[in-house]
């Protein structure tokens, strides 16, 4: 039995009792798969049923045998848990047989208790709350400003989630950026894991908070499928962003659980699952033929030559200049768009902006949403360029670790890092971001020292997969390289070397111009120190820091502009870490929050400085 | 010159001559101390110094000689960039002196770029955006439901942070718990760090925002000092919070920039800052006598002895049900307060929540508030501990590591670490948390085995400093140590050792199991191997490491439930960076995003089973 119904047709009472038997099939597979893992969220699944069956049913537009289509809608569960409602659709979609639905949970399936992009109709990992909505928000800004297509995104959100500040920074943006293509769903079933919401039915609180925050409110009983056909179709039609605002029940449909506390997040035991599908009018295997967009293709310019940007050596560039700069240049492709925090003067991403008004988007002062756009624009293809100040990244990092369970692709430049900003002190200073960075599942981090290997690392970024993370430095030093030179990712540089180096300094970003003064100092003392410039945090190259280790006896001095846990340090003890005699690592780092003061000051005052680098290596040679 | 006025007195004209020139005073003193640093943020002080001549001059309640006085009211810049005018305050205040004033941004002077508690008057580090909002909720929490104490918690905002969603983290929570003693102030200057905010003076915008969100708005004109005063009066009158919304310039007071563009962040030049001056009148040196409050404490009932849970030997118990046990035997000190993010049935926080309903706080799913709660109860003097699971204290990492630099003493308990939890999948895994809380400043990261260890520190928590961060497991897992046996934060347990032990197995919370069962399997091929419980991932017992480093010949398997960079192996290669000989270290971690399974198939694809711990030995033993 399959029916398809259009978007644009009148809603006939074979419709409606269509999509009332596929709104309990819903029900039901979402009780089936859940009872067959014995775990998951069958009642969280049953309060948006009704929402799911109108919406496949007549507003989704979907080829599903081609999700990579441009065209397509999205369809983002911000509410994730609802993954058996999730599954349950793409088999009522005919996606996946009713077989590979009960392996949901399993070891081996991609029906995993949230869903991931392991499935091809999943555009983003969900199940971190309040993430789902700012990441269609990017999307929907993506197919209005980007690809210019008249698809849809659609954004299914629990009540509960609604506390998180992300799904209020979506709002705005989608407001601000009058987004006519989005629209969220609130399933409103008044019930979160551990008790009643915190506003329960209330619809009209939530009412008034997305109207204040500039998006079109629709309130509608969300068991009711011709309020439900209405509303989608008024969220498709409007030219604002419309949030469907829907009263429900969780565990709608079974009496014995309808509505009632200490029911999230358990299957039902199999007796109960048994009544449960009685009542719902047993199995069904409906299939919708789902309608399908007119097959188009976002029109973008050809991409040109990228001429990267070049510094003469002995210059003093800050490297956040010539990543501004390295970015106009990457603009030559034009996938390639930017996004910032309202500090685009700082991070100078404002170089791109200026180049190419139309890809650059202002988040303002909003990490979290900076980061779910970067991630939207990667679901839609291109290639983001997100920068605030790197201590802000850390306002996102849920976000960034999601986005790589994603498997998005997205850059982020974070700018000011380090007790080397100087004056502003301590709140303004990552120190803490290269742990942070590194340990995001597939990263690569990069934290460079000039503007020439900069520039080369900007374009790496663009050509590179999963989260990229590049900390720039906020002073300008001298050009180290010549414009032009290779930096690949996973490399690194030996600044300086002898046949009789007894010691080698390791550092990045600005501690390898401090590395290489101490190495002066020591060449003077008839000690020859090695630098190496270990510009590729992570992944890290280990067949120089292995021949450092052999030719200097494995005396290491390694300094960051860090605190002392997880970073440069971190990255080479574990490179080596099964080596037959690891190296001995004398390590400068930050110790001790920071203050104001001028850069040499507080590199000095957190012993990063040239001179107790130096020390730490005649220590290490006379230890 | 001096003049007192108090805030229950009628606005005279003498009143308003003071306070219009103190205003000019606050303005003339942001411009010299920012001119005379070079660097600083004097327009941002500008706009706002009106509203705060107006609130220390007639609202404010403060014994500048006694900051711990509990009947302080507060006063937390939100926007901490506006630190001139904070000093210009404390100056006119006569807290600090003119000539300190001038210090301002230099190295050694407490006076640094946004306000750190390293001023006795200053409750929280500020400088990243939209934190001290809800940092103030918090305190106004604790005033209202803890402290039941009438003094008034205050914070000024720019209207840049305003995009931050958790601003209205906060803003909803204030109204959920109706803090009529909290006050926000919205300096609404129209001009971010770039150009524009969002929204410029349409104060409509955030005044119908602040009303869903469930506070008061006060729309007023922020130079009209009589507008102010009624305004703040209202404020502190009301039963409901409130939120006086400015407008004001930026700049204000200084024709030459006054509401110009491209004058964010920058000291005046020395010439420009000379015509200021004139233009303002002239250097003031007024003295406010701020109202004292009446003296009061807080009657907390007498501390009762804390008697933990005793688990026995071989009990399957999960380490968050011995966290939430624990908490409720830590009850009897009057001052541990819990607070979570609406999962305290999966933390267990909901033990404590239901001995003592009183203290116990629910933030709904809003991690950021959840962090900035504890933050405002540790200013007032309480030990909190928050909950969440593990993964989602991500959301809150910035303000995390403020918190740090706000010298809070917060406890952080995260459950379900790790592929441990199983069918739920990635996003509900924290696998990057020992690598981001240890680069915390000052942090202390515990990761326990079992339920006795885990009661003996979380009993250790409640007496430590800092940021102590608790890693607690899904699964129930054997007891492996009698009650009452001490647990020390920085020390660690040898488990299993002989006199011949030919390697060393170092496993934390889950994987030491798997350690215990692969050493298992190893003696019976006739290899001994040493057990260490390192459940002090940070500070780490290096005297354990190092007798193991001699012991074994250098031969260490670390075991983790983490992704492998800056977790447990990055504690082990950095405790012994500098001994003569540091250890081979082969690394069972986490590698990739891992699915959904049981534990059991989780554990073992990640390769941190006991089969793989077994192996790598094995491997090390062999090569």
């Amino acid at each position: 039995m399959g029916v398809m119904a259009t978007a644009t047709g009148e809603l006939t009472q074979k419709d409606l009792e269509f999509m009332t038997e596929l709104g309990k099939q819903l029900r039901v597979d979402s009780i089936r798969s859940s009872t067959a893992a014995g775990s998951g969220h069958p009642t969280s699944s049953m309060s948006a049923a009704d929402l799911m069956a109108v919406l496949m049913t007549r507003h989704l537009q979907y080829d599903w045998d081609n999700p990579k289509q441009a065209a397509n809608d999205h369809l983002i569960f911000s509410k994730g848990h609802a993954s058996p409602l999730c599954y349950a659709l793409f088999k009522a979609a005919g996606a996946i047989t009713d077989e590979e639905m009960l392996t949901f949970r399993k070891f081996g399936s991609r029906l995993q208790g949230h869903p991931t992009p392991a499935i091809p109709w999943v555009d983003v990992a969900t199940g971190s709350l309040g993430q789902g909505l700012p990441i269609a928000v990017g999307v929907a800004l993506a197919g209005k400003r980007l690809d210019k297509l008249p698809y849809h995104v659609w954004t299914l959100c629990g009540d509960s989630e609604l506390a998180e500040g992300s799904i209020w920074e979506g709002l705005d943006k989608a407001g601000h950026y009058e987004l006519g293509n989005f629209t969220a769903i609130f399933d409103v079933n008044r019930l979160g894991q551990r008790g009643p919401t915190e506003y329960e039915w209330h619809l009209d609180v939530y009412s008034r908070r997305v109207e204040a925050f500039g998006c079109e409110p629709i309130v509608i009983d969300g068991h009711d499928l011709g309020e439900i056909d209405s509303a989608l179709a008024r969220g498709r039609a409007s030219a604002h962003p419309t949030v469907v605002i829907a009263k429900t029940k969780k565990g709608s449909g079974f009496s014995e659980i309808e509505n009632k506390e200490d029911w999230h997040g358990k299957a039902l035991p199999e007796d109960m699952a048994e009544r449960a599908i009685k009542e719902l009018g047993g199995v069904r295997h409906l299939t919708v033929s789902i309608a399908k967009p007119e097959p188009a293709e976002p029109s973008l310019p050809a991409t040109a030559v990228v001429k990267l940007p070049a510094y003469e050596k002995g210059e003093k560039v800050a490297t956040r200049k010539a990543y501004g700069d390295a970015l106009v240049a990457l603009g030559a492709i034009t996938r390639v768009v930017a996004t910032d925090g309202e500090v685009s003067n700082s991070t100078y991403s404002q170089e791109f902006q200026k180049a190419y008004p139309d890809r650059f988007f202002e988040m303002f002062i909003a990490e979290q949403q900076l980061v779910a756009t970067a991630v939207g624009f990667s679901v839609r293809g291109y290639i983001p360029f997100a920068s605030t100040f790197a201590a802000f990244f850390s306002r996102a990092y849920d976000f960034i670790r999601m986005a790589a369970v994603s498997q998005a692709n997205i850059r982020l430049a974070g700018s000011h890092a380090g007790v080397e900003i100087g004056q502003d002190g301590p709140s303004q200073m990552a120190l803490e971001d290269l742990a942070a960075m590194r340990a995001i599942e597939g990263s690569t981090v990069l934290y460079p020292s000039d503007g020439n290997s900069t520039a080369a690392l900007v374009r790496e970024m663009a050509e590179r997969q999963g989260i990229v993370y590049m900390r720039t430095t906020r002073g300008a030093y001298p050009v180290l390289y010549d414009a032009g030179e290779a930096f690949p990712i996973g490399g690194s540089r030996v600044v300086r070397q002898s046949d009789s180096d007894q010691v080698a300094l390791i550092g990045a970003g600005v501690t390898l111009h401090n590395c290489l003064a101490a190495a002066e100092t020591l060449a003077k003392e008839g000690v020859n120190a090695r630098v190496i410039d270990l510009y590729s945090v992570k992944p890290v190259d280990v067949e120089t820091l292995r021949k450092a280790l052999a030719d200097t006896g494995g005396r290491f001095v390694v300094a960051e502009d860090h605190y002392p846990e997880g970073g440069l340090a971190a990255a080479v003890h574990e490179a080596l870490a099964l080596e037959p005699s690891p190296p001995r690592v004398a390590h400068c780092a930050v110790r001790g929050v920071p203050t104001s003061g001028t850069p040499e000051e507080l590199m000095d005052a957190a012993g990063i400085s040239a001179g107790h680098i130096a020390t730490a290596a005649r220590n290490l040679l006379n230890s």
